[in-house]
C-alpha cells in the first residue's frame, strides 16, 4: 500500500489501497473470535478521539479496534471543549499533537475539519465522518462486508436507497464502490439526490422497484430526522411507503441480494423491522467488520508512521 | 455456583449463589490492600458500561473492578447517546454486542431494561440498578460488608428505613437478606411502604424506635428528593424528625448494632453528620467492598463463559 | 525532596523541590520522544480525575501522563455528577478514596477545593486548577519550558500580561518563578492587577512597553470571555491595543525574548496569531512539556507514597 499519513476521504485511495486494506482487516478479524481478544502490536501507541458530534457505534467501535491491539485511548467530547470553528479547530489540534499521540480520530459537523485537522499537523488523522462528505472507514466496512459475502465487489450491483444528498456514507460508498468496479444504483426523493451525479459514476432512479431490480446489495439510509420540517420530504409515512424496504419490496429483489444499513435505524420508516431482523440482512455483520477494518487502519497508519513524526 | 449468564435479580440467585459470590469477593478484596492492586484474569476480555443516570460511585466502581482484573472498559453516556425507548434499547444492545464485548454493565431509569437487555443479547448482562426495581450488586456488597463484620448473615435482624416503595436498593436487600436467614424490619412513612410488604417476608414497623430495636443493622435509605412536593412526605425537616437517625437514635440501638447507607448521603436528612462519621458506621466499607464485590461477579460471569459466547 | 502527599499549591514547594520536579521531568520528557511512549513504573496504580470544569489539554495531558507511566485512569465529569457545595465534595472524596485510588486529580471552580479534599482523604491530591487560586502544573510546566530554553531560571525577567487578579495560572507563576530567582513583572488594565501585588515579591507596571522592556520572557494570559460586561475592561478591542502581544510589540522586545501563553489563545485579543505562531514562541513547547512534568509528579507522589496509605 502506497505510505499514508492519514485517511481523510475514499478518493485518496487506490483500489490496491482499499484491497490491501481489506485482506489486513481479514487477517485481524479472527482475533474478534478468540476469547482472549487482544494482540501486543500497537502497545505504547496512543489515539486521541475527538468526537464533536454524539455517536454510539463509530467511537465504541474505534476504541475497541485500538485496545485490542493494546494501544492507549484518550477523548474528548463536545460537552468538555467548546471547540467550533475552523481556527480554534487547529488550535486544538496542534495542542494535542504537542502531546505526542500517534492517531487522531476527528468526528465534526462540518464537511473538510479532518482535512483541515490532517494539514495542521504531523500525527495521524482519520476522519471518522465529517458534516455531509465522507465517512471512508464506513464505506470500508460496507465493502469488507460485501466481498466477505460475495467473494468479490466487481460486477456487482449496489443499490443505495435514501437521502444520498446529505449522506457522508453515500458519498463514500459511491466513491469506494464504483472503484471497487460495482455498479451503483442511487435512489430517493428529487429532492435528495444530488445535482450532478454523474461526476460519481453512479446510475439514478427515482422509482424504488427499478433500483432494486437484480441488485445484489440493498443499502437503506438512515432518514435523518433534521431533514423533516425542511419541506425536503413531505412526511415519514409518505417516505416509508415510496423509499421504505419492508417484506413486500424484499420479496422483489434476488433471493441472494443482502440488506444493508449504516445504523441506527429508524425502524418503520426507511426499513421494517422484519427486514432489518431476516436472515437476508447482514447490518449487524457490519458493525462487526468496523472493529476489524479500524483495527486495520490503526495498524497500517502506526506501522507505517513508525508512530508520530517530529 | 450454578451457570449463569447473566446478574440482574436478587431473586436468580440461590443461597449458595450469594455465598459463592461473597467468598470469592472476600478472596479478591485482599488485592485492594496490595500496593499494586493489579492482576492479569481478564486481560483481553472487555465490558461495556451503558450509564443512562448520573452515576459517580458504581461507574466508578465497576470501571475500577474491571481494571484491577486487567479487563477493558469503555463506555456510553446518555448524553452521548439517544437511548431512550425499550426498542432502541434492543438495537443498541444488539449493536454493542456485534463488536464482541464479554460483558454489559447497564444502569437504566426504567425498572426492567437490564432484563430486556440480557434476552437481546447472547454476552452477559449486569443490572447496575433499573429505575425503582432492582440494585443487586449493591445488595451482594450490603451482605458482604454486613457478614464480614458479624460472621454471619443468618439470624441477624436488619432495620431498612426510608423510602422503601421506590428504593431498588431496598428491593434487593429485602430479597437477599431473608434468603439469607436474616430477619429484615422496614421502616417508613406509610406513603413510602409497599403495599404488600409480605410478599417480601418482612415486617413493617411505622415507629422508628420499634424498627431499630435490638436491630444488629441499621440502614438508612438516601431520601429522594425528586419526590418532595408529590405529597409523599410533608418535608425533609419532618421526614428527618420522624425518620432521621441521628446521634440520639443511635444511642437507643444496640451497643454492637452498625449503620449502613448506600449513599450519597443527605446529610442531616436520613442520617445526622456525626452518625455518618461515627466508628458505628460501615458506610465507607461498603464504598471498598463494593469493588471487591464487583470484581467477583466479573470473574465469575467471565470465567464461566469463556467471554462471549456466539 | 521532601515528603509530599499533595501538590496543592506552588508555596508548599521548596526550591530545591522545584528543582528535583523540573530535573526529574526533564528525565521522563526523553520518553515522549521514543516510537514506544511507555514505560512500566506506575503499573497497577491508580489515577482518579474529577474535573468539575471543562478542560480539554489539563485533562488529557494527566491521562496521557498517567497511561505513558502504565497506570489505569477513571474519572468523573461535572455532567455526571452534581458535587458543587464543600461538604458533598468531601464526601465525594472520601468515597471514591475508599475505591483505593492513589492520585486524585481535582479542577474545581472553587478556589480552596483541593486543599479541602486533600485534607479529607490520606491519598495523594494534586490541584488542577481551582478556582482564581492556584494552578501548581501549569507553573511547572512554565518554569520547566524557561529553565529548558535559557538553563536557568535565575535572574530572568519574566513578564505576565493580563487578567493578574483572576488568573490561577498568574498566582502560581508569580510564586514560582520569584522562589526560583526570576524578576517577575505583572502588568494589565488597574481593574485586573491584585490589591496588594508586593505580597507576591513581584513589581508592577501600567504600560506594557515599560513591562517587556529587558523581559526574557512574555507571557500573555487568556483573556477570560466572563470577566467582560463586568465593566473590569471596555472592549475586547481596546483590552487588544493596549496589552495585546502583536508583531511591533515583539519587535520591541529582546531579540531573545521568548513568548509564552497557557492556552488556549483568544488569537487577536491578547495575542496576535503571528506572534502566536512565530518562532520566538513556545506555547506548543508548554504543551509537550506538561506532560512529562504531569509524569514527573505522578511518579514522585506514587513512589514516595508507595500508593494509598491506609
Amino acid at each position: 500500500m502506497s505510505q499514508k499519513k492519514d485517511i481523510l476521504s475514499i478518493r485518496d485511495l487506490t483500489k490496491e489501497d482499499i484491497l490491501f486494506i481489506l485482506e489486513t482487516a481479514a487477517s485481524l478479524k479472527e482475533i474478534l473470535d478468540r476469547p482472549i481478544k487482544k494482540v501486543p502490536p500497537l502497545r505504547g501507541k496512543t489515539m486521541v478521539h475527538l468526537f464533536f458530534e454524539p455517536s454510539t457505534r463509530t467511537k465504541l467501535s474505534f476504541e475497541l479496534a485500538a485496545k485490542r491491539l493494546s494501544a492507549d485511548t484518550v477523548g474528548i467530547s463536545k460537552s468538555s471543549s467548546s471547540v467550533t470553528k475552523g481556527e480554534d479547530l487547529i488550535d486544538t489540534a496542534k495542542n494535542i499533537e504537542a502531546m505526542r499521540p500517534d492517531v487522531l480520530v476527528l468526528r465534526h459537523p462540518c464537511s473538510g475539519a479532518a482535512h483541515l485537522m490532517a494539514k495542521a499537523v504531523n500525527c495521524s488523522v482519520i476522519n471518522a465522518g465529517d458534516g455531509t462528505n465522507e465517512h471512508p472507514t464506513q464505506a470500508l466496512l460496507d465493502m469488507f462486508t460485501v466481498k466477505e459475502h460475495f467473494g468479490t465487489l466487481e460486477g456487482l450491483k449496489i443499490a443505495i436507497i435514501g437521502d444520498i444528498l446529505h449522506s457522508r456514507v453515500a458519498h463514500s460508498d459511491m466513491i469506494g464502490f464504483t472503484k471497487m468496479g460495482s455498479e451503483v444504483v442511487i435512489c430517493g426523493p428529487g429532492t435528495l439526490i444530488p445535482p450532478a451525479p454523474e461526476i460519481y459514476g453512479v446510475k439514478v432512479e427515482y422509482n424504488l422497484l427499478d433500483a432494486i431490480k437484480d441488485a445484489d446489495v440493498v443499502m437503506a439510509l438512515r432518514l435523518q430526522k433534521e431533514r423533516q420540517g425542511k419541506h425536503l420530504i413531505p412526511s415519514d409515512r409518505e417516505y416509508a411507503s415510496l423509499f421504505g424496504i419492508n417484506a413486500e419490496i424484499l420479496q422483489k429483489t434476488k433471493s441472494e441480494a443482502i440488506i444493508m444499513h449504516p445504523g441506527p435505524i429508524n425502524r418503520g420508516i426507511e426499513m421494517s423491522p422484519d427486514v432489518a431482523d431476516s436472515d437476508r440482512s447482514l447490518i449487524l455483520n457490519q458493525v462487526t467488520n468496523g472493529v476489524a477494518v479500524r483495527m486495520a487502519l490503526l495498524s497500517i497508519l502506526m506501522a507505517e508512521t513508525g508512530g508520530q513524526r517530529q
